[in-house]
């Protein structure tokens, strides 16, 4: 049920921002890992925790407050330390509230990511920037949906991804190889990670169109028997695509279109004016791909009756040319007895009767195999 | 009838506003229960008449009035007692001309909670506020729709539910425990008790969803008789349910547009914009469930089709092995005289005329077969 | 062809606004009730001419005229007559003509009139208000639309009802027993005209909706045979309906709108806002019902082919049981001599042939019932 | 392919404004006809030539230059000669760059004249305003749409119409019998040509409207042979015709709005609009027709369903009675020896076998018919 | 699968613009062709490399800086020399990176050079113009889009397609002609290589048009065997169109609105607005296509169906009439003994038993065949 239906909610009356795990949720072994980097080093630490990172944070405030405002006022910017928290995994209650307390983040944006299968969204708090999107799993039967979140606060961003298989591992390495990553600032980071979520659906898609093309080159073939159920569940599968990556296409336009108040920058913007598009031809490959597949139950509906047609025609034939046949021959078993009267079966006994009989049938066979042909049911 | 249509409606030509009962109306036994909090302390009192709200309000205003105005002008809102009075049942037009007189309700509005079954909706008269709702209530079988009417008129705030089964009690429960719902003001309630209304779908959506996945797997594996009955139920509440769900959508982005003359404070706005959200994610589901139940209505018609070809392959396939055979024993049936020719029937004088026939027609039988096992039939 | 067709239209390249009735209307026998009431007094004249009504207006406008200007401007207003001009059937090209010269009605406007079938509308002409609605008249076979055409024009109000059968009947009596009606100004009394032509259509729905509930019950236990028809119809009628319904609200709203202009008083407003909200339930209804007639084919549609189903199943079951029996009995039924060699069916002389053939038999045809048990056929 | 396709192209790559006539154009014998009319007198001349009007119109311009300028400003512009060039039939190319040269209509408009098949468009080029219309012939069985094309320059209007049979009649008569058509401006004209073709298409409609419905009445009484082809032809013709009426219907909206720079007057502005609510009207029906066919062709699908039902449901109930008759009587035609022992076939030794299995034969024939009776097959 | 997917993609976490040429990617042989001409001469140059064009353009730059500036300011503009490189086939990744080097192309809009299969697209660089469109190419059986890319940088205009056919072949020549191509800016050969993208698909709707009108006729006549690939085929076909058509059209009308921006001059315009109502036409066109291919399906089903009932209808003709003829005959066979007992089967004796039999056939055979007649079987 988890898929169709898709999201946790709070029992309904609860206090909204209330922090508290929907029952059904696995016990959550998330774990944070914190990344430090300026334009000249890279800091990692593993299973770190929410009051480790606040600490660093003001270590890293307190140093920046000791270079003297006056110096190199350009090159500070591009020194300023950013730190990155990766959570792989879905928090508990009590990580949730320990993230507030440390980290300042807002009540109702945690409990988006507790009760996770929201729709993609993003939200300007006082606080920070908000984002949740999608990051999607395909095995080729089933397809996963978690919920990723996505926090911008100062020069922290922070990444909740609920199935963590090492999705934003291309951004760690790229981060390790130096680059426009560690040039830009925190912005340039979020944007990373987004880019990432979205750039992930390509191969998905991909897979998906071939298994939409070999089914379409069976099906006009030979409808396999299992045409429908496989159709059923693609279109399904497209259906849950599609719903979040229209909210996922407007996170990008909101983006782009209030960057100042949300802390993006100009430099930003044209890559994420290309993830943008790239969301948009995600939108427009799912539809393409959906009314091909509708166009493919079409046809095998077609497929399916031309099918029935074939089947019925060879049981029509048979039928039309063996009952009169029968019927004839079932004529010359009747038992009247020729001796009664001249009229009674005067053909049992003549010296031709059976050759002629049979030349009667054969006849009429040819003359049905015939109309058959002319009505084009041979 | 009552679901589908769904709306009861005065006589038309009736003077609008005129606050007159619809005939098939049940005798309502609305009971009326009055509660005033502050900060401080909770006060209820059961089976009150609309005269005794107009006394406890007079009273309180009267005791605002004495608090000196210099003396805390900031905790004075804090501490300003709130009113919630709660009618469970629809009212009759007495008491409905009794909330008129005393509490100042204006009669357009008050028609509508006569007559219900209206659209959910907003309205600001220069009186009040007025937001109609929709409580739904699903036993698996049966949708039933309940309107829910909120007053929002200074410090006193009215709702209205015609098919009261507690629907409000967490409030009540969360009022008691104290916290925020104490500390802001009736906007604050009034949201609190939208919330609940739109919240309370969640869990019915996952029963239906729930429901739509069984008979998916059931569908897929062998059709049950009723397949057919269960979608067309659940295609109309579904349809029912959106038609609620639009409307009260718009109402949730209308109260979060038009805040400040409609009274809610910026203090509950991002309360209420999480409530507009859910509203969203309702609308969400309703229309995936919809996309999902209509192709499952294509996938049953699909199966259905698919069963008659089985059916008629295997009607096919014994009638076109049997009618050959059939013919052919007929025709050894046939009473021609083998004495009155030697071209009569000399096969049934021959010692070996019938294991030859059982021959011939096994190797017919066997050559069908083969026919059919290269048509895919078998 | 009336029906789906539904409007009248003038010869192509008529000079417009050249007034000629269309050549297939009915001779018009339209009858013109006056009636001219203030606060204090209601009079009614029936059968009067336009040329009557400019009469009486020019008299009333007199009168106002020698009220001194400084005494009562207040109440000057609410005494001043109002007249209500009822036209009830299609005037014919003279009295349209008649209407135009004495009353001063625009042209275009009268063309509209005497064409009927036109779309809602509301038209600002300089010299008044002009606006068309549709009246519905539903038999339970039969959707019969009339057009209704309303001027305002300062203190007169004009009604002409295609196929008047007492619609206004109730805006009279309470013009009769007093109240807001007589109190406010011609505005509220158009208003009241565009209000009952809106209520009208709430127990046409209503009945449709038992309609569409009585068909749904028959057609899930079994489909009547009119079935197909019966939802053909619903569909067409919903068509109808909605084509008219859909400008209707947008006749509403623009009179909501444009309110100053086209002389709608504020007082009214609230009251306009209420037939909106009307017309909006009548949209959302007429769509509810034309999505739940789709249903309802989808479902006749599966019921159909179920049907066909279940006849099948039982014929094949048939066939495929008595086809190897016949084919058996046929096979002892040949004429082969057992005199004539060993082999030439030695059972027929068998002391326990028939008896074996029988449990043979039997044994088949049980064999073939657990076949189909297995199958689900049965 | 005409009809599908519906549009002439140039060659890709071709100077745009070329003017050169597609290839498979027949040769254009358009006929030039100039009217010169002002609120005084009218003239005509047929067979002029491009050079003709660039005279008469230099002529004209002379006269009203000696008119002195203070002499009756007002009666000036009543008395303003205004000419009509009416071109039946497509120019050729030669015959577009003499209207060039002569009139100073622009190539690319003209481009457009000679490629017939455009969609319905206003442009306002800096020389002229041009019109682009469909003037549609329906002959019950074909749709024809030729292109029409308008220009208003200064006091001329050029109106070129590829299908020409007479269809501007009207206009030339009312010019002829004066009135408000001589009195206001070439954009009065311009209307008046513009109504003509929108209005045109009334009668066509109602033709197709009394087909949809004869087809209907046929269609629930007996499905004709013909009527999947008819219902395909019907709606390949309404989506032709919208095709057209969409963009009409904006030509008029947009000559409507940017009246001023494109030369309309305020006094023909409400006889516009009044094409407008034609245009509407005419989309309204168009919208109206394609659901009612679309519904018909679900009802013919329905019917045909049923039709199959009828016809399996009498095979069936002769099919169940007869096979286990027919298998009854040959039982006893086995030729089992009755001599060769006492179980073999006593019956037929019996001297009431025959008339006991008539009768066992006519209990099966009754209960079967009872069966079909219950099960409603009868 | 390349045509449904229809784009390459980079690795997700790649950098951005970070130019890798996809995988699968056919190595690139692109051949660079540099166009240089003014009012007064037209050079060309194949096989050149990007560092050729920088140095041309450097030569031009300075010959036009050394030109005084007093000098001829109006005709300056017209005799300034324009650059066209175009580049036949996709760029390997090393000519990307060239040409950004030399020609200082965006990496971002090289990145959409390299990874073909875009959205068409408009997008304004700090540095150039982007503009990415589809060349369709169609072989009656295959659909194939080929990406073109346009770059607009002051006097240079670059054209990437991938497809190269010869598309651009027309307007080479007509730069040889001289004309307008040669006297107005870089804008205009821009609008002339757009033009000719965007007309190049008229002749290709133009065949598939012709295609379904022939598929129109035999499937009403007779429907083919293949008439369900086809029609899946072309809706494939009109989908993939379709979803480049939407993104075109757009692209032209930002191209009209964004004129000034990006470079596009006043004389221009009316040109890219022609080239906008082709693109407009194109999608009508399309969309109408794909309706008539819709109702196609339509008419298919409809007509399998009533080939179905065809072939049933004459399988329950032939059935009904003789399974009751073979009964009887049935009953005549059986060996019921005369001598046993007058109640035995006296027919069998009887003079006049046989032609009885024979007449009593034949009445229930013309009995029957009425039965049918009067059904509408025959």
């Amino acid at each position: 049920m988890a898929l169709l239906y898709g999201s946790s909610y709070q029992i309904p009356g609860t206090s909204p921002g209330a922090l508290i795990a929907p029952a059904d949720q696995p016990a959550g072994e998330a774990v944070l890992t914190l990344t430090r980097f300026d334009s000249s080093k890279v800091e990692e630490a593993v299973h770190v925790t929410p009051e480790d990172c606040r600490a660093w944070l003001a270590q890293a405030a307190e140093a920046a407050a000791r270079v003297p405002e006056a110096e190199a006022p350009a090159s500070k910017h591009a020194n300023r330390a950013i730190f990155w928290l990766h959570i792989s995994g879905t928090p508990d209650a009590d990580l949730a509230r320990r993230l507030q307390d440390s980290l300042g983040l807002h009540p109702l944006a945690l409990e988006d990511v507790l009760n996770g299968g929201q729709r993609p969204k993003v939200e300007l708090y006082d606080e920070h920037l908000f984002v949740v999107m999608t990051h999607v799993d395909y095995s080729g039967v089933d397809l996963r949906l978690y919920q990723t979140s996505l926090f911008l606060k100062g020069n922290l961003v922070i990444s909740i991804d609920a199935g963590d298989d090492g999705l934003f591992l291309p951004v760690r390495e790229r981060l390790t190889r130096g680059g426009r990553l560690r040039q830009l600032g925190p912005d340039y980071l979020l944007y990373a990670l987004i880019d990432l979520i979205v750039d992930h659906k390509f191969p998905l898609l991909e897979r998906m169109g071939s298994e939409i093309e070999d089914l379409e080159t069976d099906l006009l073939e030979d409808p396999p028997a299992d045409a429908n159920r496989r159709l059923l569940r693609m279109k399904r599968h497209l259906l849950l695509l599609r719903r979040q990556q229209w909210p996922e296409r407007e996170v990008l336009n909101l983006l782009l279109r209030g960057d100042k108040e949300m802390g993006i920058g100009k430099k930003t913007l044209p890559y994420l004016r290309d993830s943008y598009d790239h969301t948009v031809q995600l939108m427009d490959l799912l539809e393409t791909y959906r009314e091909v597949v509708t166009e493919l139950q079409n046809a095998l509906m077609l497929a399916t009756s031309n099918r029935l047609n074939d089947i019925i025609r060879v049981l029509a034939v048979i039928s039309v040319i063996f009952m009169p046949l029968t019927f004839i021959v079932g004529v010359y078993g009747m038992n009247f007895d020729p001796a009664a009267g001249w009229l009674n079966m005067p053909e049992l006994g003549w010296a031709y009767g059976y050759p002629a009989v049979m030349i009667v049938m054969l006849g009429l066979t040819v003359g049905m195999l015939w109309f058959f042909r002319k009505r084009g049911w041979l």
